[in-house]
């Protein structure tokens, strides 16, 4: 990945017509002047490893010469994951504490071995995968004790394979492409696919309690997972492979979302699925998004699950119209357009849903159809708009990169709440976000999506945007961020839904679960980790 | 509930051909003596509570005067569960201790007042809602301590239903039958129906990490529930009601299947679903189990979840059909199993796989369908068996009081395990029963069905029956139940599928968890239950 900005370098988000949207976004935001970024890594200061020449020979006996660095390309590269607040932090190449050395355990027993050295000599331990955390769960934080990151992407083998229970065991280092590539050779998937997924990895999705985009079909990752094995500074933590069990609370569900403060997760047993058969495209159009998320909400209670559920509001919808479409529209485009204005609808104005169905073809067919008839209120588009976002899913991220060239705050926030709770809470996160930005910023761009649906609520993703305030980014996102969240929760909303808690979420951990519940977690803590090596400072305080 | 068996007084499972029934189990089991058993209540010996007047007054203070018994009626009934080894002990007025008063608080401000109490008293709490525990989760141990057991029935009131986010806020004590009442004037349903469905409570369900009969579509409890509140020795515990979250390891998880030894589940936010519209029936007769288990798995993963699926191996399918068909059979049946003799199948000799659909018309035919071709090897019966089933499920349990009344040991066995490692579970389990049956009496019938399917495995639940052996009726019961469950655990069978841990599987929890999964239970009962008041005994040992 890119140290300063998001996924592979020469890779970007190809803007159909890139002087239209600056024009369009500076009437929206004020001007956009272009602002500079530290030129390479060379540039960025870094105080010394705080490790003796013994210490990184005990280390090197662990794991191989190749299996432990200091320089200082591999420790930059994992100081900070990839949240706004950490590009804006490595652009400006203001890194505040970097890992004294990066490790490269190649099985579960190396990685007991340095979790074993670590907390003899007092160090601390991160586990790193694909670095991706939007919400500082990578990051070391200011600690007296060296720091190692255990990067774990040699950890990246599909160890056994059971076609009879659909299951496989991996190590937890593999990332999305490389798991799915091993999985679809064998006719299966995972069906798990985040924003992230062309660099994240098992252990991290696990770790954080992820979902992916085809959650409403295939569950968040905590219903994925069958077991798994957990290095803890105690001793190995593994659970029971078992489909389903009544045996006391449940142990593997308290290791899920752990993010790296009990131990580090090795290996997983996680559900396959047979690859989709057959995949069915829909797209619809509604005069706003409080009807189409009442017809999404239909169609999760009368039991329909399609892969990907996404609602666009109208502000977002209307911001994809500018992406992605040409000044001048092709007559098939514009006689589109004309035929909806004629009902009443318009791409600037309404809010988009797509929908994927993906498995048996009678099944699908059956699911679409039903589907279809409770889009109430709803136009139906074709399947153009959802093969176009399926085409470009993985894209989006790399728009972020631009739009911070162009002094840009770009972040986003995700929630999820009961659907009775949804309208308020969609209503006033916007209203929170706009007035805290335009304290900071002549104009705001907030777009929201729906996306995740359960059939008792939806997960809510707002993105937002203003111009930088230059020289004080860091708090002017604080200042939005904490509003924001407020909201968020005095609305009944999750404190997240898939990005996690790291360090970016956890002052709000107390207000969120509860005395009970942050003493819960805090107790968690003590059983694994006593001595307080792994991941301090994410979480939970202690 | 009958103090001395299932159910209620005067309801029974009515034997088709009782005469046959007896003979073709005594060809099996050897003779059967009638045994007797005390003939009331009041035949039982009971200590007096071990509780003064001031103890008394205070507890009256609390939860008024008829909120407090020390009737030996009261604490009789609510001294053992509803396992085998309760009702050999209650039918021979052999209960080893009672609690010393029952309470019936009202809310969740009389279960905290009474847990204070009882806190600062130094007694013991016992969460009791219908009774119908069979791992002696409700059984108060030999404890020096005096014993309050809760009766939380009097908490049965549905508190507000959400009906756009199809979710209610209930009371824990509400029984099945209330509850299924209250939501079903709404146009709800949980979706719910164990086998105790009509005695056993919301709140017992949630404590023990139950299934209903309807979990391949509707899931188990956990996944039933959306947050809990839930009464400690040392505060309410609230966990919060969103759809789905990404904020650390699961509290919620932790509190259902808790079992009562952290405290006491006062109230549940609950998913709903409409009422279903449409309901298919289908039934199929395959050669024997394993290719019925083939269909069943074939199924699961591509997609398709009836709400009941039921397999029964020859073993139970001839016992179905001993109990249910007259001696002379109708020329319509006569004709029917002449059919099948021709395609060489036989009722005595064959595998029956019930599969019961509901939800949405369209959504139902299309999964039916598509089920009806992945039966390969099955010949479709039509939809009388599963109907019959369907009108039957709840009066099963009456016939073992017949049993016992004719000294047959009858118990059963639950667990889950992969697909591929059910064959030899299913198989060493069955021979481990009948082996250890066999040490102890003339005859074994093990009876096996298949449930709760999964994409990864299933469950499998085992009935067994044999003769009793006079005089060491429990010793009889232990020694089979030891040997079934090591074979169940050597065979990496979950220790519960549905049933809990209670007492009775607890010796087995340091083996299936390890030692890192004890100690992670034994952390948490510290947390919240440090003088360890709250139904000590029950699921570890601390």
């Amino acid at each position: 990945m890119k140290w300063w900005g998001w996924g592979a370098e020469g890779e970007r988000y190809e803007l159909s017509e890139p002087k239209r949207f600056w024009m369009w976004l500076e009437e929206r935001l004020g001007t956009l002047p272009r602002v500079s970024r530290v030129a390479s890594l060379a540039d960025i200061p870094l105080d010394p490893p705080r490790l003796s020449s013994p210490d990184l020979v005990s280390l090197r006996e662990l794991c191989g010469e190749r299996g432990v660095s200091v320089d200082a390309e591999a420790r930059l590269t994992r100081a900070l994951g990839k949240s706004y607040v950490d590009l804006v932090r490595m652009r400006h190449g203001a890194v505040p504490s970097a890992p004294d050395a990066v490790v490269f355990p190649e099985d579960e027993e190396q990685v007991a071995a340095v979790i074993n050295l670590a907390a003899d000599r007092g160090w601390v331990v991160i586990p790193f995968g694909g670095g991706t955390s939007v919400v500082g769960g990578v990051e070391p934080l200011p600690d007296g004790r060296p720091v190692l990151t255990l990067d774990l992407r040699r950890m990246n083998r599909l160890l056994s394979v059971d076609v009879t229970s659909n299951t496989a065991r991996v190590q937890s280092g593999i990332s999305g492409p490389d798991l799915e590539a091993e999985l679809d050779s064998r006719g299966f998937t995972l069906g798990h696919f985040p924003q992230s997924f062309q660099f994240s990895t098992l252990g991290g999705w696990i770790a954080t309690r992820g979902a992916g985009q085809n959650s409403t079909k295939y569950g968040k990752i905590e219903q994925m997972v069958v077991s798994l094995r957990m290095v803890t500074p105690r001793e190995v933590v593994e659970t029971p492979a078992v489909p389903a069990e009544a045996a006391g609370p449940s142990l593997l569900q308290c290791l899920i979302g752990s993010e790296g403060i009990f131990g580090i997760i090795s290996e997983a047993v996680i559900r396959l699925h047979p690859v989709p058969r057959y995949r069915a495209f829909a797209s619809y159009l509604f005069p706003d998004f409080l009807s189409g998320a009442a017809a999404v909400r239909a169609m999760m209670q009368a039991g329909i699950r399609p892969a990907v559920v996404r609602l666009s509001d109208p502000e977002e919808t209307a911001t994809g119209v500018v992406l992605r479409s040409p000044a001048r529209l092709s007559f098939r485009d514009a006689l589109g357009r004309w035929c909806l204005r004629w009902r009443g609808l318009d791409l600037d104005r309404s809010a988009l849903l797509i929908l994927i169905f993906e498995g048996e073809r009678a099944l699908v067919t059956a699911a679409r159809r039903q589907a279809d008839r409770l889009q109430r209120g709803g136009l139906h588009l074709g399947s153009r708009p959802a093969r176009l976002w399926m085409r470009d899913r993985f894209l989006h991220p790399y728009l972020r990169d631009e739009l911070m060239d162009r002094s840009v705050l770009v972040d986003t926030l995700e929630t999820a709440a009961a659907w009775e709770r949804l309208p308020k809470l969609y209503s006033q996160v916007r209203q929170v976000l706009s007035e805290s930005i335009r304290k900071t910023a002549p104009g705001a761009l907030v777009l929201t999506h729906l996306s995740h649906a359960y059939q008792d609520g939806a997960s809510l993703y707002f993105t937002f945007m203003a111009r930088q305030q230059q020289g004080q980014e860091v708090e002017q996102w604080q200042l939005i961020k904490d509003a924001a969240t407020e909201a968020i929760l005095d609305h009944g909303g999750a404190l997240s839904h898939h990005h996690g808690i790291g360090h970016l979420h956890k002052s709000w951990i107390p207000r969120y679960l509860g005395p009970q519940g942050t003493a819960f977690l805090q107790q968690l803590k003590r059983q694994w980790d006593q001595q307080h090596i792994m991941n301090p400072g994410k979480l939970i305080d202690v």
